[in-house]
């Protein structure tokens, strides 16, 4: 066989999750009563209006997508308040900025910092480049990021940073001043992860005035109920912006995500009930979860919640099988790094799943 | 601002095309009237099963793609004839395959070549790896591919050879034995870019069984009719395959091109219907332009042919803009790197279209 390169022979081989309909065949249920709460998507479905926007245009998936997407970007320029020259746009949501970040900026050896627990794609997808990861500290039991592990982990070889706020899958804020701190320690990119931030309502976009090494990640997959349109974008200065676009692939953001995201920002009322409905349905599950004496709650920002459930004498496996016999899945977050087997990762679903969801957990704790 | 990459900075800043509406309003069209003859798509539109089927499934698109697509690979398993864990599938077109081998294959100062003029995306996606491009060479007047420039740019450090068949722009094919020659005098990887193969009959798949540096590339873009969706797939040796999933985008395959993909492959009158209307406007199109003195129209086995127009006493830039003018577009090929300003690629269209496209002519050339 041809020679592989030897970071990716050391990867662990892929394993895909199983899908929707083979979860339903094993478990015995319907797929139409299976309750998702384990992928932070958004209960309240898509905005009707992207729905007929593709519908109007499905005559035309026989052609190739614009690669000139001017207006969508002053649209997202518009929401986020910024130049439209800021911003990129990336087919295969977030992740596909991450990819274009690495590479704009990756060459072998090149550290990247990264505070677990925090969300995994940003090591799946430096490492390929032969990035080296270094470890900072994500404090679980306070919920805030331990700044003195980042500013001890970067060193000359510091290409990119990054910090998730509120950061996935812990559902903790980073304050603006440590934000301030890192930026001001390193000439690396410090990527600020804001994929959930409207559910916080804090964002940091007035620090890109202030520093010119901040880039801002966000995505249509979460407030904006899009995730299966794999749609993402980033906001940085504009010459950096300039030389991303040169490696960006040109055709990633297909024509009917394209339409579905420009029909989604022209939807405010939409974008308001979706962050109303997610906050809600949180803040339900925070006090309901609470009253488990077993469990131990997180208090979060985003769209989901993480849960310490050692005291329940099971572990994250045995508990998510549990739910899933009872046809509702969530995250079994014994993968991510720098937790151990003991914690689950519950997203927001309709009042109507999260009642569902309580009286499960009744059961199987009680 | 932050280091970027220095290859990234050698590269050409990126320039996006003209939309439609752009095209349209610069010349004073109507954008419903323009016909388009630039980007090999398919004249018939999309399956009226893969409309269906992406129709019965918006209300699903806040919810993520499944990571599972064993159904989908089985289906095109069975369309190609090999096993489904000898095929990979990507969610931006045969682009994201390409990527998928450079992030699997790739380290900086490898070297692979390519045969100009031939696709370009092959050295787009490459270069931002730091591999090298060698040069080989497709003979056009000939329209063959001169096999000896392959074998003689073959090196210790050739990681991969790009092998395009039908060759895009040129529309000729490369001879079976010609890629066993190369295959048997290298052990790098031999990707045959089989885009177009349809429009041909002819592939090379059966030398999967002989040859295990042999990879082949296709598409759901021309042929199937949904270049609008993105959907691309590889077929290799199975470990190999194996390896590239350790890399690859995990949810990159929308849900609605997943399912229009599927849809598409389960309706074989469509792609039959397809295969017969594309090669009906090539032949009609190349009899056609062939009775002009002033073209030089080269015999394709592909969608589209190529055209010399050097006798016109105009520059591709020029009749394609005289051509936009009358509402059609068609590719410029001096981008091309082996074509100079003297190229043109036309794209088969309805026979109407044609027919009104062989008229335009006709008015142009006087």
């Amino acid at each position: 066989m041809v020679k592989i390169k030897k970071t990716v022979e050391e990867l662990d081989p892929y394993v895909p999750g199983r899908s929707n309909a083979d979860l339903a065949r094993v478990y015995g249920l319907d797929p139409a009563d299976i309750i998702r709460m384990g992928s932070n998507e958004n209960p309240l479905g898509p905005s009707s209006l992207a729905i007929q926007a593709i519908n109007k245009n499905l005559h035309l998936i026989n052609t190739y997508p614009e690669s000139n997407i001017d207006d969508l970007k002053d649209q997202i320029a518009s929401y986020a308040g910024v130049n439209p020259n800021e911003v990129i746009v990336g087919g295969d949501g977030a992740d596909e900025i991450l990819d274009v970040l690495a590479k704009t900026l990756i060459e072998p050896g090149d550290e990247y910092i990264v505070h677990p627990p925090s969300y995994m794609y940003y090591e799946f997808t430096f490492s390929v480049y032969g990035a080296v990861p270094v470890y900072a500290r994500w404090d679980v039991e306070g919920n805030c990021l331990d700044v003195d592990s980042v500013l001890e982990a970067i060193t000359p070889k510091t290409k990119v940073v990054f910090l998730c706020t509120p950061n996935n899958p812990t559902g903790g804020l980073i304050a603006k001043k440590d934000i301030k701190t890192i930026l001001e320690s390193t000439d690396a990119l410090v990527v600020v992860d804001e994929a959930y931030w409207e559910f916080s309502g804090v964002n940091n976009l007035e620090l890109l005035e202030e520093y010119d090494n901040l880039f801002i990640l966000r995505t249509f997959s979460k407030v904006m109920g899009l995730a299966g349109m794999r749609i993402g974008y980033g906001i940085g200065q504009k010459e950096f912006i300039e030389y991303m676009h040169r490696v960006k692939p040109v055709f990633s953001l297909i024509k009917l995500s394209y339409i579905a995201a420009s029909a989604t920002l022209s939807d405010p009322e939409y974008i308001k009930e979706s962050t109303r409905l997610s906050i809600d349905s949180r803040e339900f599950l925070y006090d309901e979860m609470s009253k488990f004496p077993e469990l131990k709650v997180f208090k979060s920002f985003a769209n989901y919640i993480l849960v310490d459930i050692r005291n329940t004498g099971m572990n994250s496996k045995k508990i998510t099988v549990k739910l899933m016999e009872n046809g509702i899945i969530v995250r079994d977050c014994s993968s991510f790094r720098g937790l151990d087997d003991y914690w689950i990762r519950v997203s927001v679903a309709t009042m109507e799943e999260d009642i569902k969801f309580i009286n499960v957990l009744k059961s199987i704790l009680g």
